[in-house]
């Protein structure tokens, strides 16, 4: 089965999706949106793409797609503990220049500043990207700041092990597909959700509030909550929601029924199970 | 005055920051976190960086570094809307292959796959380095997907206008500062609103509803409300939230008095303006 995943080679996603499809065929794909795509024509099964706090994609690109596409929907989610090292060429381990992917260097930012503070920092499209330009120019005195699995993948040495800032860092991804399964892993299971796409009627005051006293009354936790602006202009928005726990049969049901009623847009992207995976 | 902006230079946000601060001192910084920092040590004044639906920046990045630094506020927000153009060299106008950030690639998706199917796409860290790399090498053949700034800094030829996929693209960017200042500006006005981050005791059902509620019996609109999550671990949260409009002295401060009673902890990134800048 082939599976799409966020590029390049020994991006953090293919780190997640390595650990969750172990024997499939991984695909790299150089867009979120080309994730999407490849799922919508059938070129792949699923896709993993990053949905929080990615070092690669922005989480508001993949809230935009799951509204655009309408027959994708969610089968998974995996956290993943983000590490960054610094990686050097074997030959020439010298280095007065660290490149990275802007938002890398931004979360080994104090570490950087502590160990190497008058060294050049320099943007990279990825943080794989790097580590390939590292072990391609073993002449230039530069460093990387990659995962461990492109440290092997270009044979490349860690010169320093997590120097990202903060312990905390995790990144969400998750799976998508056509079908309207929700996936078992051999996972640490941590949790389940249900995510769903609400668009108001029209911007009225308290209109949030009212969607929310749906869920509020029947004790149903969101975990997560985000508006966006839709494409047809400033001003006019849907949120992404999640529901945490169980998707009780009735009381889920109603409060979706209850929703439309009052003219808001529900579209139920999926009811799924929430793994940790190693970094 | 010196005003840091998210470079590199011809980035979008430089095209926003040249619209805000006409006669002031632009200086490119590297990352948000880096133009935040710059303003936090008094090396700049003021700093413009994206928001929302931004080509250079996540949304995410910006919203944490809101939380971090606590004696920091918003003294506007500009929206500008986002024109991507094909651009070539002068001397070799002649490509075989797309370069720009993966975002800007992603706008023009649809445009790219119509007008030129079987290039090659490649990812660079910025549309403004694209631009540069394409000025700086007339004898490889490749385009660059930026904006008319880029164009004419690095003296290169529009060779189609405006391909990006949707009209309706606009990115917001913020003047944040150590004041308590709501910036004048001469641009068309659009709005009002006032900025809030809002971390609730403890993650229970209806927390947020209870939060909303504050605010909806006083029909005080709310116009965007997001969850990140708090870097203390995966399922602490805090809201950044927009309430639109004026801020009432009496309902508004004895919301937040409310919502401080219940444990809540509240903090005022500002009461400002919402501008339209040109792109």
């Amino acid at each position: 089965m082939k599976i799409a995943y966020l590029g390049p080679e020994a991006s953090f996603t293919q780190l997640a999706a390595s650990q969750i499809f172990e024997n499939e065929t991984l695909v790299p794909h150089s867009s979120i949106l080309d994730c999407f795509n490849a799922v919508k024509n059938g070129e792949v099964k699923k896709a993993v793409v990053p949905l929080e706090n990615s070092i690669e994609g922005t989480v508001s690109m993949t809230l935009d797609y799951l509204y655009d596409f309408k027959n994708i929907s969610i089968e998974a989610e995996v956290v993943m503990p983000i590490a960054h090292h610094l990686l050097v060429n074997k030959e020439n381990p010298e280095f007065d220049t660290v490149i990275s992917h802007p938002q890398a260097l931004a979360q080994c930012y104090h570490s950087l500043d502590k160990n190497f503070k008058d060294y050049t920092r320099k943007d990279f499209s990825s943080t794989a990207a790097a580590a390939k330009y590292v072990s391609e120019n073993p002449d230039k005195k530069i460093a990387a700041i990659a995962n461990s699995y492109a440290a092997n993948l270009y044979d490349l040495k860690i010169l320093k092990k997590n120097i990202h800032d903060f312990e905390q860092n995790h990144t969400r991804f998750i799976v998508i597909s056509l079908t309207k399964n929700s996936l078992k892993l051999k996972h640490k299971l941590i949790g389940e959700k249900t995510s769903l796409i609400i668009t108001l009627p029209e911007d009225h005051a308290g209109g949030l509030h009212q969607v929310l006293s749906v869920f509020a009354w029947r004790k149903m936790n969101l975990s997560k909550i985000e508006s966006r602006t839709l494409k047809t202009g400033l001003g006019n928005y849907f949120f992404y929601i999640n529901v945490a726990n169980e998707w009780h049969p009735i009381l889920s049901e109603n409060a979706l029924a209850e929703l439309r009623s009052i003219g808001a847009e529900v579209r139920f992207l999926g009811h799924y199970e929430e793994y940790l995976v190693k970094d």
